[in-house]
């Protein structure tokens, strides 16, 4: 049993440290790891018995000592397949990838605005998967694991909703109901926790293990990444960097609350104001248009809208650093309409409001991308999960 | 090497298994710490050797195989001393302990207000812990490590003071200082992080691997514990709760900048706005207790100040919940006149300004205590580092 499970922890260890790397040499792999070379050498036979690696020749094209050529080794792209789902307000945006991490399809669906019934959203996130699969003419049943990142309050570890602006239930057992639709393992999570997890495995915290990213959509996310590992706090739902107050009796905020960051810097906190300050728009983007048009023409009071909205999140922003203290924050999101948040003004601002010593402050940099990524972010996700079971029972046949 | 690193390792860990269950009989430890029976035989023979830790007779007076009577493992108190130090405002307040954690002598000492020399302090430092250790008719040689507890942010792996209120300089390397002053090895640390620490090790944090410590005193300081680790930040200076801003362009703090939570709840806040609304008085505490009470008889103005002070705090507080979501926080401090903060009025705030899932909230607890505590914590500090020492060189002898 001891031995059973110490070997377990091996394959893992092992296949992590491929997969990170990309391609290695057998001999770096004992060094790396400190797992005996006895032990490498077995277990990497056994996961290329399980075709969960292969043998590469070396770029170099070196010679080993016997006059055959060296070998990296590298995962097996085509041992498995994942899916990676985003729901937003909109659409659903879907990328498969293989288990090396190479994107094999996209896809995008619309989705009606508003709240959806548990069941209503997991039927549409079933048929955009089968969709995916067929693009590169496969089966969801074909899928080892889906990742799927919602907007709410998550329980991660339980699969459970405790509340989505994208469903009208509360505490739904939503990975378990996408589970049984779809017949694949599903893993469901905080869509801003994703996305920390996509720039961890792909994006500017890769190689990180204490970074924070704050995505800015209709709301405004955390995903807080310490030691390597997402932080998700006692009942999965820390990181709510956007219900933070910084106004005691503040703006009303979607939540029912006041004085939460998302009052003053979301869309919807925004709108409002504009509509007192030039008029109601019909059209909702139109209108953040005109505002910004505004502000930007010097007109005061559509200026002091966007000025107290950004000085609101520096505010916000160096409360995370004076608690946090960590050496990266990634401004993260794909509008770029949210640009009068990531000013450099915004970011001197919140510079200001830290603890100053004398020592660097933590970077801030802005990264800009699609739903794709966040898609990615529960692909990558998934992935974890199905490089668990293949190294507890080697190869996972997909049902 | 490798051989040599994890015999370390497993002496330190079976070390600190015993340390930490007070009492055990080997056999346990094996299924404890899950490190082999003859490992644990042999590593133990080797503790007991160097003087680490003793048998003694079980207290159930069972007989082994061979009737001789059945043993449990101990730390040997006598193995190592370690000193806590914890400099207050007014104070130099010291425990002196044994290996065991055993608290072998206590002592104080007055501190002149304000900010001294870093070579003032470490000499007053240095004497107090002569003063302490010679209660047992002992010396400062004869103590294998001490820890001090400062006010300020501290980087406490690089052992430097970035600022404490209790310098007049800047960027001390106060640890080396100190190491040098007394010929004992010195480990620093900010004083709300060794609260956590005598938390973790004495007190309410017992067997809990994720919680939030609070103190009031002259200012506001925060101890997170995640994983059974104190949380430091990058630079060492996280956990800056008493400088998350409240409120944009908000009161002035001590700190120089506006709208920080210390600048509304500390005593000087109070203070300030006690002069303006009953006119000043020569006595600070004095002014403190005549706030305090004209609030509670219904003077308005009074009542007003110390309100909002409270829903302040709530609003930090709750900030804190919504961005770790920890299982505890533990509200410590040593003086009872910030009761007020300490309400039930407070912590139903809190609660109501905390996202609502249907999960118990996190659970709050009061722990009141004196600056011996702290210092128990500094010591506890110190004690780590011994342990290590120990397990890596067998019994440390002091100069």
């Amino acid at each position: 049993m001891a031995f059973g499970h110490q070997r377990e922890d091996s394959r893992l260890i092992l296949l992590r440290e491929i997969s990170q790397e990309g391609r290695i040499p057998r001999i770096d792999l004992a060094e790396r790891t400190g797992i005996s070379r006895a032990t490498v050498t077995t277990i990497t036979a056994d996961l290329l018995r399980d075709g969960l690696i292969e043998e590469i020749p070396r770029e170099d094209g070196a010679a080993g000592t016997r006059g055959r050529p060296r070998v990296d080794l590298k995962i097996a792209g085509a041992a498995h397949l994942v899916a990676g789902v985003k729901v937003s307000g909109s659409r659903i945006s879907l990328v498969l990838m293989d288990f090396e991490g190479s994107q094999m399809a996209e896809h995008e669906v619309p989705l009606g605005a508003g709240r959806h019934s548990p069941e209503a959203l997991a039927g549409y996130i079933g048929d955009a998967v089968a969709a995916l699969a067929a693009k590169i003419g496969t089966e969801t049943a074909q899928i080892s694991g889906v990742g799927v990142g919602l907007a709410g309050t998550i329980d991660a570890g339980a699969g459970a909703v405790h509340w989505s602006p994208s469903l009208n239930a509360r505490n739904v057992d939503f990975a378990a109901m996408l589970t049984e639709r779809m017949g694949v393992p599903t893993y469901l999570d905080n869509d801003a926790n994703l996305v920390a997890m996509a720039e961890k495995t792909f994006g500017l915290g890769r190689g990180r293990s204490d970074f924070i990213v704050v995505t800015i959509e209709a709301g405004v996310g955390m995903g807080i990444i310490l030691g390597g590992e997402i932080y998700r706090g006692t009942r999965g739902c820390g990181a709510e960097f956007g219900h933070t107050k910084v106004q005691l009796e503040g703006a009303l905020c979607r939540c029912g609350q006041r004085g939460c960051l998302e009052a003053y810097v979301a869309e919807y906190a925004l709108l409002r104001e504009a509509d007192t300050a030039l008029g109601p728009d019909t059209s909702l983007s139109g209108q953040i248009a005109r505002l910004l048009g505004a502000a930007e023409a010097g007109d005061p009071t559509a200026a002091s809208i966007v000025s107290r909205a950004g000085r609101m999140f520096a505010m916000g922003l160096a409360n995370i650093v004076n608690i946090f203290d960590p050496e990266l924050i990634i401004l993260a999101g794909e509008q770029m309409q949210f640009d009068y948040l990531y000013a450099d003004e915004v970011i001197a601002e919140m510079r200001k409001s830290i603890v100053q010593v004398d020592a660097a402050p933590p970077e801030v940099v802005i990264h800009k991308w699609g739903n794709l990524m966040w898609a990615r972010g529960a692909a990558a996700y998934a992935l974890e999960f199905v490089q668990e079971r293949a190294a507890r029972e080697g190869r996972v046949d997909a049902a």
